[in-house]
């Protein structure tokens, strides 16, 4: 039994693979501090090597800003159809923000009743480590790998993947396999994994509207030229009704309906309305009639406002017509709704409603699409059994709120869709301070990850 | 005949009036700068002495913050039914504002091209000086004045006038009058005289809506709970319509609608659209159907939004759900009008488009009353002649769009209508750099004034 001997192998090294998790951690690969280049290049570097140590073939790949990691263990020696699985993962990390805030210092691992304290611990290099540790284990039992493993390990996550579409785009050949496996999400709670299988899509506009040429005197002007603050108000509510529906034509066209077995599943997780308000400190809960917080959350479409700004702010009153109003506001998507045809039926709308007696702007921030994966494949059974057998209970299977550019992308490029196999604790203060990883987090990880690779090798790609 | 000597009194002395009106000025009169306050006492006691000259018994009276000056000529010899005026104006200027952009110091009088320039030259020692240059000249021919001139001079008008309404309460009796000659307001051009017979009143509001505690993730709970901003334009649309109507139930109840004749006389003067445009750089005139620019600027009412601010409002995009939407808006009121039933009301239709899964709170930062006077009293027929003699053509008669509160107090308190009698240029920069007065303009005011005491005189009370 090739997993039994790896997991046995890791656990008489553990001690050594926390010591290089220490190690990873210490670089200080800040990706948005310019003066961090040095760090991140040896940081990609050390990567190599440990990817190299566990049999695998390395390289960096220069971007225009920060290099990426990319690996090839190989194809498996008699098993040309073997599955093959790309891990994806990001060295880079957040600032560190308010340093009297941290109770040690974030790129000094300092372990605490178990618990791991760094800037990049949970986000990402503890999850990136729990692969290389996983890869190294299987290496050492002198087995050959059950799939073959890729690597793509990038340095610009934290500062939004600028390079790593033309990135994946170049390198699709090379890069090309059966599933993502991506460590970059976490449990959904301490004792219960859970594996996203559905991010939102994402279309960020602003809308400036400009009447008069400067502010005028609401006393002098008020009433014969068009205020753009009156008319942005109007603009904006004619996008949606009272009840959190979105009321642009066409909107909820490629929707896909929630299958009754779906709304079951996600009825047995997610927030009671007491947990809702007591999370947002919100009066009351909200949103389309007919589905539950949780559906609402991750799998129906929103479009809010995320800013407005017109005219005299400050405190007390000024009494001026404003020459400009702006709205930024954004609409989530979800599974099959299509971001370019959203942005035009969003643009259309918002023209047909704008009257010609103010001048309109609309501007694309960003947009990406939606991801929605089959949780029937191979790959997530796979994921699902070694979570199981992990943590003693399966997954909940969730579908999340927020945006992730890259699965979309990476669906798109390589066609392959994306496993999200998450080890972090849900409140690990990523992006703030003390970020925290638990070293029985990295651990139970590596069991996973080692798991997962035998299931994958035994199934039928 | 006592006009005629007080009109050559006056042209004798000229340079003296006007050397005087050059000592008014260089008192650094700012009144929202408190290190200002001896120059304010100094300036008040200065206008008690010149009141004295004019053989007006006159007082400096003292408010929580700056001083007023209150006089009285006392009744007229033998003429115990002469009417009362009551001349209003104020000694305090706005702050200076840039030193760079003045041509010459702001209180050193500098008289170029028959033009003086200096702050407080138009607004409005300049158009004080032409009644203290007026009742010295008719002092001088040793007649008695025809009317019993009192003087009410403050020092806050700059910054609110708030010790205004309770200084007029306490002293009344001592400053009943027929009628309220204000010289603050200006020609209608250089050449033409104008006279306003209403203001607009104002009723300034703000709304605040607290939806979640803290700005949420737009991905992590968008959809599940209401977004506070998308709340405020959905409120704010409620108010008015796409054609400039307000859709308050009972807005337009008590607005007094114009005579056939008023709209004539409105209609002969008054902004083109093409003017409109230009002044304003909006690129369509908007407003009421069925009412002119004119009409819609001074006899109509309107709802504003003065600034809207939630969320992110910096460069670029954040993907956030606000906690917090705020709306500042204020209304224009017409005669009859009140602006308590129009504040309920407003307040009423708010909350009633308000849904329960936000917390609003609404504010009122200022209400006044609209303004509305007869054209056909004697006071203002008075008036009426007075400028026609002196401008060589009858006044223009307007509606202002703006408000001005101590017209409809000292209507309330008094009884008595105002009579706007002033004499600065249109574009004067009143509260700009190069603030100017003509000593054309002070020449004719004087004049003017002169005339319309005499046929104030002539009347009957």
């Amino acid at each position: 039994m090739a997993l039994a001997s790896a997991l046995a192998v890791f656990e008489g090294g553990r001690e050594a693979y926390l010591a290089d998790l220490m190690a990873f951690i210490r670089f200080e690969t800040v990706s948005a501090q310019s003066a961090r280049a040095e760090d991140m290049r040896r940081c990609a570097e050390w990567i190599c090597d440990q990817l190299g140590l566990a049999g695998i073939d390395a390289r960096v790949v220069p971007t225009a800003k920060h290099p990426a990691v990319v690996g090839d263990s190989g194809p498996v020696p008699g098993r040309p159809s073997a599955p093959i699985l790309l891990v994806y993962g990001h060295y880079d990390v957040q600032p560190v923000g308010d340093l009297s805030l941290w109770q040690s210092p974030p790129f000094e691992p300092t372990i605490r009743d178990g618990v791991i304290y760094a800037r990049g611990s949970a986000d990402d290099k503890g999850q990136v480590m729990t692969h290389l540790a996983a890869l190294r284990s299987w290496k050492e039992t002198g087995r050959p790998l059950p799939v073959r493993v890729k690597f793509l390990i990038e340095g610009e996550e934290e500062i939004g993947s600028a390079h790593l579409a033309e990135l994946v785009r170049e390198h699709a050949a090379e890069l090309a396999c059966d599933y993502v496996v991506l460590s970059d999400t976490g449990k959904y709670s301490d004792d219960i994994p859970s594996m996203a299988y559905s991010t939102r899509g994402l279309v960020y506009k602003e809308i400036v509207l400009v009447g008069p040429a400067r502010d005028l005197h609401s006393g002098q002007y008020g009433g014969t030229v068009a205020n753009p603050a009156n008319v942005l108000a109007g603009i904006l509510a004619s996008l949606y009704d009272g009840n959190g529906r979105v009321t642009i034509p066409g909107f909820y066209d490629d929707v896909r309906p929630l299958s009754q077995t779906e709304r079951e599943n996600l009825a047995q997780h997610g927030m009671t309305d007491a947990q809702l308000l007591a999370a947002t400190g919100s009066p009351a809960p909200f949103g389309e009639p007919g589905f539950t917080t949780t559906e609402r959350y991750g799998a129906r479409p929103t479009l809010d406002v995320n800013g407005l700004v017109s005219g005299y702010t400050d405190e007390g009153a000024a009494t001026i017509l404003p020459s400009r109003a702006a709205a930024k506001l954004s609409m989530r998507l979800v599974g099959d709704q299509d971001p370019d045809k959203i942005s035009k039926a969003f643009d259309e709308a918002v023209r047909k409603a704008c009257p010609a007696t103010v001048r309109m702007t609309i501007m694309t921030h960003s947009q990406c699409g939606a991801y929605l994966a089959p949780t029937d494949s191979p790959g997530m059974q796979a994921a699902i059994q070694a979570l199981t057998d992990s943590f003693g209970r399966p997954p909940i299977l969730t579908r999340e709120g927020g945006s992730l550019p890259i699965l979309p992308m990476l669906k798109r490029t390589l066609g392959a869709d994306s496993i999200m196999l998450g080890f972090s604790s849900p409140d690990c203060n990523a992006h703030g301070p003390n970020e925290f990883f638990r070293v029985s987090e990295f651990e139970t990880g590596v069991r996973c990850v080692l798991r997962f690779l035998s299931l994958m090798g035994q199934g039928k790609s």
